[in-house]
Formats: structure tokens, C-alpha cells, sequence
């Protein structure tokens, strides 16, 4: 770097908690979850949303399960304002559903803000201030007590519309703004005067959320700097402690989950991440990692691809291809190592008939977020036999013995080290019927086949083309792939030893088709051979002669 | 969902560390960095590189200062021999940087690898096999000695070839692949087997990396595991332990943190997080993240867009736009507070003349990463008086008085809200000059003023037209302005209070053209006028007669 980093940048000064009890707690229920994307989210868009697109990501986030939803900042923003009107006066709330707005603590804006929520049902209002010592300083020019002023003036007025309002008391929360950049005992005196101010009491819980307005350290310090606060604030019972991660350093998950830990009762956070910057935290990831460790995230994802649609079209902003859970790729495993794994893994989970999930490299079912393990495996030159032998299976219906895997897939790899590039499934399938089922220099027309014992021992004619010319041989064995070789052996002088023979129907009832593959002797180890046919018995005759075709090649 | 949960996954078994002490602990140097884009990265992208972009993505990372680059898995792919081959016989490798390879405990493939190494000067032999007990029962069908076994004899292998190397040993590193699903104890028990194999030493240190093939926990249980991996496994001092975190819960970043404070050494990792599925931990915001604590992470990332061009165009992943450090958004603050207070930050710094940097809603200095402020502040619907005022001095040089910003805040908000998307600093300009530089209907044509005591009271005449008529007014004041309210007033009845007036230079030098603001007493509050005309006192008159045209329209 030009700059060195020393001159510029201090280390986050670290609130010493020693006694910190967080890293030994488990999450075993998910946090109440609020929606900030129709706020924080639209805010942050280049283009912020109008009514039909709140719309629709309002109807999205009540279908998933929100029970409270930030819908705005309506004195700061007409639009917002006339959203929340279309809500209220349109009946789009559900009875259960809760919508909060923001407000900054200025009489004008919080008029307006009661205003704007004239006939909801049921309210929170959210004031928040800055708090950091930066802001004090160089933004508004006062002190701590000038700051608490502002929070109280503001909670005041907040008091007293809610108790003239006609649809009954808001709930009401207040947010120490830019709380990760605050000295931490001044949170905790502001928040004090806060709830005095409001009178928090128990049946008036009131919401303090604690914003890590910018991410400023690793995430266990967030943890620290909220269990303290929890456990330090007075009357801690009379609140319900939030936190509002925002991703600056790419640990906002981790800062929710640690703080969750470390005492708070809610999250704020956005789907997919949206929000200023580098957004706020994503609360579909949050919600699915309760999900994978057992615990019902109290918010339905079973349906990823149509949240993420809604979510993308409404913003503007992609999801992107690798994003936990939701992204295009994260069900796709390339390489042929983790191929073969995940295959039998879900062998053995079918095989074992388990409900518990443990298939290596998938973190959670597919199926569980509406997405499909069909799609999990994709062939280019880094993939192996397993996965190769898996598209053929699931495309094709063709189960490729284990030796045959390992030879067809090199084929595979050449291809599409040649090609540069990923192989779909018709031209894994095209490789195969290049390299095993073309016409080579030994074609079967025909055969019959009569028994010539009584011991089992049957005779079998075939008809070949030989180099061009009809050939006919005859041939007596155990079995008729057993006449053919010996057949082979003394009309043609061809020695054929078979070394392994497998053969399967290819979807169900009497017409379908036969696939054989045989490994015979070849000069360096043995050869593949592989044929369809309707009739088992041609299938098998062509098969031995394949691997003849490509011994002799 | 549609599935319960708790029927269906099981909490990660947290291992039981209550004396731990990372989290006392912060981080005070960078790891040791290792690249794996060109492999991990490489592997998990649906068009593989040619030798063209892995070519230039060695480049990049060369140029950032890796000293580790995980270069490719050659016994797997011919692509990946071919390039290695590439970097040797060309010449490719700075003598400060070692190369890695990647390979299975497989005979055939240690030999491949080797004979793919030949020639370079330095190497990194990574071996790896699957040590989690899903793959052990479901994958393998082994037991920890078979696991172990598998192990050794590649060790053995890899010492053995090592050893009768040309260009002298290598360095070794092992992976019990799968770290994160495998029982702590076992990891302790086949590291300490393999070691004793490869014969770690003081000065023939052997790498020990401990993969979160797939994250599986909240990153505190990872900082856990790791703290009693180093904790409890024989001979830490002969081995460097090394991470490789996976991000399927997202909280990759943190997980590569927090095990550097429980003792990791070394982190392996790629650009803006390329790898399978989700992704490997990224290295960009693991390395600036350690920046802006006051760190110098031992990689330049000071031209973040061209590394991220880099990254993009040979991964065909994008980067996306709320990427830490990195996305397209993440230096832009749309809220009008946020801009109003980084206008404060950047101000105060400036003054202040600090080398720290404490910019509200910034966690670094955008020009760190050669990026710019300039590009900060959007204008839509959301944004207040800050950034519309920032927009007009920053590239119309015009400096609106703190009153005027409210007005014409408002009048912007109107626009934007009314077109529904962010405005361009020529709209906004636009919307100022349509607001108050156009004609009303009074017009200034033309003025003279003269001394007429010597108290300095001067007489001004004044060329007007009014309604479409051309009208001359005097008057005599203590200034030109004072004379042109009096003749207002005298000749025209319109009676005008000024409450404010600024005036400023738009760039620099004498031929500068100068730019009025005037608030003058309206029905309810102050109207404001502004004019901007090479003569001050011109700019003056005319602002007045601005201010009068918006208040009587």
C-alpha cells in the first residue's frame, strides 16, 4: 500500500471484558427479525423503489414470515410518505404485521412521521440520533449532554403523540446512530435517559437498537461491546436489545450471530444484504444458519429462487452467483473429487433411509430452499469420474461400471481440456457415443442361437461385417457371449478374454432398451466395450465387439 | 419451511474450550498469505482458465506482493500441468515466490505432480485427503487407521521423491481436507502421524492447513477448534498452522480473523472470494481489514479496481457492487445525514490538517484504494442538503449559504422523487439554474453608481425591465445594494428586506465570474436569489431581483 497504515488508522479500541460468557452460548432460537429493505435498503438504491416495486417486496417479506417491517423515513421522503398512506389506507397490513418507521429527532419530522402512521393499526416509531464521538465533534458541535437533549427532546415528543394517538400507543425505539463509533458508557447513559424518558416499563418494553451504523472491528468485539451493554444498562428487563449490523469489513453475518450470543433479542438486517455501502446484514443467510444447525428460523425460505427474484428486481442489484444459500453457483460442485462425494453421499442417505442430512460439501439440502441437486454437478476439465458418471446416470440412464468410469472420464477431461471450457450433459453423452457406440471395423448384423445340450451348452451364428465384407461365425459356449468369443476365436482369430460384463435396462417395461459394457484384455490393461440394443443378447455381442473395435484400433 | 428443522440437521458439535484466549487476543501482523485463485478458485469456475488468464491472474497476484500462489492440482488436469510447465520453462517465477501444488495421496499422482515441478526452484508439495468421518463411513469405507494409513503412505511418498529432488526439497504441507467435519482429536492424531512422517523440524517446518472445506458453524466454534488444535497437537513449534476458510454460512472472513487470533499462522485464500460454491475467505478484505486497523497487511491493494478487473475478467465472476472495499457502491452514500456528515468529516480533517482519518460512514479513505471521493455523494429522493450542496461546490464551484441548501434541497428532493431514480450533478444543476437564474419579471439590464457624500453613501441608477417595459430607477443607500432596495422601493412600491447575503468567486483570477445569494423577507420565512454575473455588484442586483420574482410569482 502507498499509504502506511499505521499513520493513518488506529486499532478499534477494544472494551476489556474478560468475563465475556458469549463464546460458550449456542444460538437456540432465532432473534425477532426486522425488515429494513423498504428503508435502509431502498435508501441506498440508485434508483430508489416506487409504489409498485415497495409493493411487491412488501407482499414478498410478509410471505416470508416479517412480523415487523421498516417501511420508510416518510418525513425525509414524499414517496416514502405516500407509500406508507398507500399501506394503511389500501389494508395492506396484516393484523400481525408491524411497521416501523424513522425518524430523526426533530419536531417538524416526527409531526409529520405521526402523521404519516394516522389509522395503522399498530406502530413502532424509531428515533434515532448520532451518538459517536466523531459526529459530536465535527458534525453537530455539542457535547454528551447536548446530545442526550436531542434524544430526549425528541423521545418527549415521540410520549406525547403516542398518547393523543386515536389507533392507541406506538412501540417505540430509539437508536443510538453510529453506536460501533460511540464510547460505549456514553450508550449506555443516553439509552438510560432515554427510557426514563419514555418510561420503559415492563408491559412498555421499549426497542433499543444498537447499529453498527459502519462496521469498525472484528465481530467479536461487536459481541463484547453489546453483552457489556446488556449487561451494564439499567432496567435491562423493560428492553429489547437490537442490533443493526452493517457489512463494511464483510463480517456483518458473523457480528449478528455473535451478538445474538452475546444478549440481543432482534435483528434489523435486509434480504440479500441490501443497504448503504456495502449493505446491512443479510437476514436470509442469518435465518438459514439457525436453519442448518436445527432450529426453526421463523421465516420461510423454502422458495430462494422467487425471494431472490423479488428481491433483485425490486432493487436493481444482483445476487450474486456465490452468494450462501441463494446464489447461482453454491449448489454446483465442479470438482470431481467433491463430485464423487456428494454422489454417495446421497446413496448412502436413500440407502439408510435417514432424515438427518449428511452429504458431504452441501451444507444444507437443496431441496430445502427450493432448489434442486439435479443441478449440482456440472463436467469440465476439473471434474472426475464421479460426476461425469452421475450426469450420464441421471441424464441418460446409463450406470457406468467403476473401471469404466475412470476410462471414459479421461476421455471426458481431454475433451474439455481441449474445449477450454464446461461440457454440458448432451456433449458428455456425444463423448460417450463418439468413443464407445460408433460403428468400428467389427459390425454384429445378426445372430441365433440354439441349444445344443442338455448340460446348458449353447451354439450361436452371427452375422458380421468384417472390414466391409459379411462374415458369418459360429461359436459354441456356456452362454452365448461365451460362444461368440469362442466363435471370434476360431473363425476370426481373434482372442478375446472377458474380464467384466454388466449390463442394465434402460428405463422400465418390456421395450426398453438394453445397455451392456465389457472389459476385455488389452495389450496395457484391460478395454472398454459398450452397446444398446433392444435385445440383451445383441446388446452384449456388441459390446464385446466395441472393445474389440477400440483394442485393435 | 416446509421441513422441521430440527428433524432434519444437528447443531455442529462445539468442542468444549472454556479457558480460550483468542478473544483476548487481537491481531497485531498479517498471516502468511497463499493465494489460491489459480486453483480452488480456478477449479469452481464453469469455464476454467486458459493460459492467457491464468497467465495475467499470476500477474496481478505477483504484483500485490503474494509470496504463496497455490498454482494448480497438475496430476488432475492437464490445463493445470501445462501452466505450471508454462511458469517454469518461462521463467515466469520471481525467485521471493514459491509455487504450490495441490494433489492427492495417491502414487500416480504424487509421482505427476513432482515430475510437474521440475525445474522449480521452490515448491509447495500439498498433499490432502478426506478425513471427516461422513467421508471416512460414506466416501472411503474406513476406519481412522485406514484414513491414516492413506495419509502416511503419500507422505512417505512425497519425502522420498522430496528428497532425490534436482532442484532440492520441497516444502511440505498437509490437509486433513474437511477439518471442520472431522473430530478434533482425530486431526490432532493423523497431523502428529504425518509429521512424525515427513519428519517436521525446527528449520524443516511443515504447513498444517485446516480447512473449512465447508463452514459448518458460527466462526467462533472454527477460533475454538483452531485454539485447541495448536493447543494440543505435539510439536506446534515444527509446524505452521494454516487456514482455508469456505463461506457457506458468509462468515468466511470472520472465521480466517478469528483463527489468526487463536493461532493460525497462515491464511489461504482468493480475490474478492472466487471458489467452490460459496466461495474461499477474500483475501482483499481480510488484508484491509487489518489496514485500517493501523496494519500493513503485506499486500498493495492501492489499485483495488485494477485488481478487481483482473479478478473479473479472468474469473468471469463479477464483483459486486456492495463488495467490501471493493463493489461499485461501497465509497457512495445516497442518505442526505451521511452526506452531510462525511462533507463535515472531510472538512474537519482538512483543517485540522490530520494524517488520521475519521470521516463518518468511511471505515477507509476511498484514496487508499485509488479510489475517490469524488465519487461519494448520489443525489435521489433519499439525499438531503449535504450532498446536493457538496455536488454544487464540487463541480459548479457554487457555495449555497446553509439556509438556501434547505430551499433547494427540497426543490431537488421534488425532482427526484418526481422521476423516481438519482440525478446527475448536471440535473441538479439544472434544477438551480431553472429555480434561480432564470428570467422573472423584473430584469436587471444594466446599473451606475456614484459617490454622493463622503460618508460613502452612493447614488445608484439602475436599467430595469418590468413586465416587458424598460424602467430606470434611483436610489441612494449605503452601498449599491442599499441604493437598489431604496430605488425599489421609491420607484416601484415592492418593499424588500435582505436578511442574508454572500457573495463568492467561481474559480480563480479577475476575469472569475461571481455568484450572489441573497434571502430577502417573504409571506412565511425568507425567499431566496442568486445571480452569477462577472460584476459583483451586478450578481448582487440581480440576485435581489431574483429573490423579488420568486416571492411575487
Amino acid at each position: 500500500m502507498k499509504t502506511a497504515a499505521s499513520e493513518k488508522y488506529r486499532p478499534y479500541p477494544a472494551i476489556r471484558l474478560t468475563d465475556r460468557t458469549w463464546p460458550d452460548r449456542a444460538i437456540t432460537r432465532p432473534p425477532a427479525w426486522c425488515s429494513v429493505d423498504l428503508r435502509d435498503g431502498n435508501q441506498a438504491l440508485i434508483d430508489p423503489m416506487d409504489t409498485p416495486r415497495k409493493l411487491r417486496l412488501w407482499n414478498t417479506l410478509v410471505g416470508m414470515g416479517f412480523k415487523q417491517i421498516e417501511v420508510g423515513f416518510p418525513a425525509a421522503s414524499q414517496t416514502d410518505y405516500d407509500f406508507i398512506r398507500f399501506l394503511i389506507d389500501g389494508g395492506h397490513i396484516p393484523d400481525d404485521v408491524t411497521i416501523q418507521i424513522l425518524t430523526q429527532s426533530r419536531e417538524d419530522l416526527i409531526r409529520k412521521s405521526f402523521e404519516a402512521l394516522d389509522g395503522a393499526k399498530r406502530a413502532i416509531v424509531h428515533l434515532y440520533n448520532s451518538t459517536s464521538e466523531v459526529q459530536r465533534r465535527v458534525v453537530f458541535g455539542f457535547d454528551r449532554q447536548g446530545c442526550i437533549d436531542l434524544a430526549l427532546a425528541g423521545t418527549r415528543l415521540v410520549r406525547e403523540l403516542s398518547a393523543q394517538r386515536a389507533g392507541g400507543e406506538v412501540t417505540f425505539q430509539y437508536s443510538p446512530e453510529s453506536f460501533t463509533g460511540t464510547e460505549p458508557d456514553f450508550a449506555v447513559a443516553i439509552v438510560e435517559a432515554v427510557a426514563e424518558a419514555w418510561g420503559a416499563a415492563k408491559g412498555r418494553e421499549m426497542i433499543v437498537n444498537l447499529p453498527a451504523t459502519v462496521e469498525m472491528s472484528t465481530p467479536n468485539l461487536y459481541a463484547d461491546t453489546v453483552e457489556w451493554f446488556c449487561r451494564t444498562v439499567k432496567n435491562r428487563a423493560n428492553l429489547i436489545i437490537s442490533v443493526h449490523p452493517h457489512n463494511d469489513r464483510g463480517t456483518g453475518v458473523a457480528a449478528a450471530e455473535l451478538a445474538v450470543m452475546a444478549g440481543a433479542d432482534r435483528v434489523e438486517g435486509t434480504l440479500f444484504g441490501n443497504g448503504e455501502r456495502t449493505g446491512n446484514v443479510d437476514v436470509c443467510t442469518l435465518a438459514l444458519n439457525l436453519f442448518t444447525q436445527g432450529i426453526d428460523p421463523g421465516l420461510d425460505l423454502s422458495d430462494i429462487d422467487s425471494i431472490r427474484a423479488a428481491a433483485e428486481e425490486c432493487t436493481g442489484l444482483p445476487v450474486h452467483p456465490r452468494h450462501p444459500y441463494a446464489g447461482e453457483l453454491v449448489y454446483t460442485a465442479f470438482s470431481g473429487s467433491h463430485q464423487d462425494a456428494i454422489n454417495k453421499g446421497f446413496k448412502a442417505r436413500e440407502k439408510a433411509n435417514s432424515t438427518v442430512w449428511e452429504v458431504p460439501y452441501l451444507p444444507i439440502d437443496p431441496a430445502d430452499v427450493g432448489r434442486t441437486y439435479e443441478a449440482v454437478i456440472r463436467i469440465n476439465s476439473q471434474s472426475g469420474k464421479g460426476g461425469v458418471a452421475y450426469v450420464l446416470e441421471r441424464d441418460y440412464g446409463l450406470e457406468l461400471p467403476k473401471a469404466m468410469q475412470s476410462e471414459f472420464s479421461k476421455v471426458v477431461q481431454s475433451v474439455a481440456d481441449r474445449e477450454g471450457r464446461e461440457l454440458s450433459p448432451a456433449e458428455i453423452h456425444a463423448a460417450f457415443q463418439a468413443t464407445y457406440l460408433e460403428a468400428g471395423a467389427i459390425q454384429v448384423v445378426d445372430y441365433s442361437t440354439v441349444p445344443v445340450s442338455s448340460k446348458g451348452t449353447r451354439a450361436l451364428t452371427a452375422q458380421l461385417v468384417v472390414g466391409g465384407a459379411e462374415r458369418i461365425i459360429q461359436g459354441v459356449g456356456a452362454g452365448p457371449v461365451d460362444a461368440f468369443v469362442h466363435a471370434l476365436q476360431k473363425d476370426l482369430g481373434l482372442f478375446v478374454t472377458v474380464r467384466d460384463y454388466h449390463e442394465h435396462a434402460i428405463g422400465e417395461g418390456s421395450e426398453s432398451q438394453a445397455a451392456c459394457y465389457v472389459a476385455i484384455d488389452g495389450k496395457a490393461g484391460v478395454v472398454h466395450g459398450a452397446a444398446i440394443d433392444a435385445s440383451v443378447t445383441m446388446a452384449a455381442l456388441k459390446a464385446v465387439v466395441g472393445a474389440i473395435n477400440r483394442r485393435e484400433r
